[in-house]
């Protein structure tokens, strides 16, 4: 992977979990432009509300990441510990040149545990000793932020604009609590094409929207969820290449997006949901978000069972008019139900398809409208149920 | 139980399943009153229309009811097979003097298949050989509608009024695909109480949206639920009891309600969660229902880890405001999170409390509001999902 210029990275392991890495900076080497989307909770984590008062910006220097402690329902000591990190980065960067408030701060592990706040500290002061702009440092970086995650999860970009070479490099975190409705994870995302603060802003809610917001684990909103752009900031001329820019940034995010579920906790299916002929693309949105929420169908996923009736019923209680005379289904292509009638199929042959296939793909339209939407999920396996079932104690 | 007077029942094995009772009758001995409370799915089985055409009405003569077989999904076949099994319940009890009309069909298992109505009809035939009013009869027909049920669920009332003795009995099924929004499950309700249709309708009403509407195992709506009073007509003078009848018929419902989620596929725990505080009981019922429906928060009870954070977090997307530092949260009376901040806990007396315990209690105060709300569910284990990701196959 090919990095933007004018980032430094580090990740490494301070004490907050047993001894898997658990601290992460991002650091501009010059000022830059920040904005970010973050969880629309009402019970948030306090470094949301830190950055939700700071972004979008003109002048961010870092963004320091923990995991295993949300600092989420933490109360007024959790306040004072989220400032307490970004003191204790900006002191470790410049101490007089970075102000706190120049310092974004991203959580992420169990909620309601009052943080380590000096383990933290002592962490920030050792990491900020090895951090470097190669693939390397970029990578322990990406490694530090994760939780229950199986696998790092990176994506980057390249495009040609008047000459010159852009890039995006990404990273996110994210196998469980992801439910749709805004970023439902963690990620950061570089780079070297300059933007406006409010260009930033617009950039990252397009590109959330596309990507994280259609996905989902088990439908369950986090405290913490937070996706953060940081760019150089753009001078007066406006810079070639917007158009480029934005469908790069789509790309990336849409590929980190589908690699959450695809590492959803005990999942053993990515399910893309194809829903059309709706009366717009909220109406079937609607539709594919709650077929993609019905553990009834993640469990017939999971156990490769061709239970169609689960998906077709999920669609009629999403709140979205049509008639049942004008749906139609196939899964992995192979036709179950067609205009209101169900078809005569082999199961045997469905289920194998479902088996042998990483992604199952269930399309389903309800009318001919113009409307269509993608959503994207895990299925439901007992892993998941054993992984949730005793993650604190 | 003592029975209403003026019904029969009956409960066979037809066919349907491979060997469980799988066929019911329930015949009152002369024309009812029958009202209804029906699914909202758009996606419904042919049952639910024909149920739906019918009721409130004042001339029922018997209920029919086939477990194994849902006869939704199962186009215009399904429609015709519905109908040949009201006439053969007519015809078997009485070929000149009742209807199809006054037959209602409620159908449940799976979906998309087509009905074997040949089989069905020939045990509709064999089975109003068997009717009978005493309890055994009663129970017959309890086990023949379950499904994934390990037991059979019923309840009974009796009150008085005026110098009478008033009965209610009634029967339900349920484990599994239980969503809140409607009726979520079949119910059967019998009394000798008289009711003119539209009072009818509103009991039923009443008591559905106190019981069978606070009730979920995953939030699927089923294609089939559907919840059905049968009582004598009422003359012109109006009779004494009515608060007494309604009160009772509540109460029916709502044990009948509980043994639905206790009974859940997998279920080792019922979990009621009580909210208040709130603006109001919609607000309240909201939250209880999104709190319900968190596999993170049902898998947490299943593994008794008294991950609260999972609670809280829930309640903050249900899409009610309210503010977090109001927000108080025990569970089975142990405080662990109270006015916003978090309280020092002991985690193994807590997992203890719950994992000794058949029901879990959550109680969560989100202000000083009016509003309060109670909703039942029951938790999620592995045993949920091997259940389910195997069920047709």
């Amino acid at each position: 992977m090919e990095l933007p210029e004018g980032y430094w990275f580090a990740g490494a392991h301070c004490g907050i979990k047993a001894s898997a890495p658990d601290l992460a900076l991002i650091v501009s080497v010059r000022p830059c432009v920040a904005a970010g989307v973050y969880t629309t909770n009402l019970v948030r984590a306090a470094c949301i509300d830190w950055n939700r008062s700071i972004t979008p910006a003109a002048d961010v220097r870092a963004i320091v990441v923990n995991s295993g402690n949300a600092n989420a329902c933490t109360g007024k000591q959790g306040v004072a510990d989220n400032e307490a990190m970004a003191a204790s980065v900006a002191g470790a960067l410049g101490p007089d040149a970075i102000g706190s408030r120049q310092v974004l701060v991203l959580s992420t592990g169990v909620i309601g545990r009052p943080m380590p706040i000096q383990t933290v500290q002592r962490g920030i002061a050792a990491v900020s000793q090895s951090l470097s702009g190669d693939a390397a440092a970029f990578e322990a970086a990406a490694s530090a932020i994760l939780t229950t995650d199986h696998s790092r999860k990176t994506a980057s970009a390249a495009f040609s604009a008047a000459g010159r070479t852009y890039r995006i490099a990404a990273m996110a975190k994210g196998a469980g609590m992801i439910g749709p409705a805004m970023a439902t994870m963690l990620a950061v995302i570089v780079t070297d094409y300059p933007l406006s603060p409010s260009a930033a802003d617009g950039a990252i809610r397009e590109a959330v929207d596309q990507s994280f917001n259609r996905i989902s684990v088990e439908g369950h909103m986090s405290t913490n969820d937070a996706a953060i752009l940081l760019a150089p900031p753009a001078g007066r001329d406006a810079v070639a290449g917007r158009p480029d820019f934005q469908a790069s940034l789509n790309a990336v995010c849409l590929e980190l997006a589908r690699k959450i579920p695809t590492d959803g906790e005990g999942a053993t299916h990515l399910i893309e949901i194809r829903v059309s002929g709706a009366g717009s693309d909220q109406a079937a949105d609607r539709i594919a978000r709650t077929i993609a929420l019905s553990n009834l169908v993640k469990t017939a996923v999971a156990g490769a069972d061709p239970n169609w009736g689960r998906i077709v019923s999920a669609a009629g209680f999403a709140g979205v008019p049509f008639d049942v005379r004008d749906v139609s289904l196939t899964v992995n292509g192979i036709p179950l139900f067609e205009r209101g009638e169900p078809v005569v199929f082999d199961p045997r042959e469905t289920s194998r398809s479902i088996r042998q296939q990483r992604e199952t793909l269930i399309a389903l339209a309800v009318g001919r409208g113009p409307g269509a939407a993608t959503h994207y999920t895990s299925d439901l396996t007992a892993d998941y149920v054993r992984l949730n079932a005793e993650y604190t104690t």
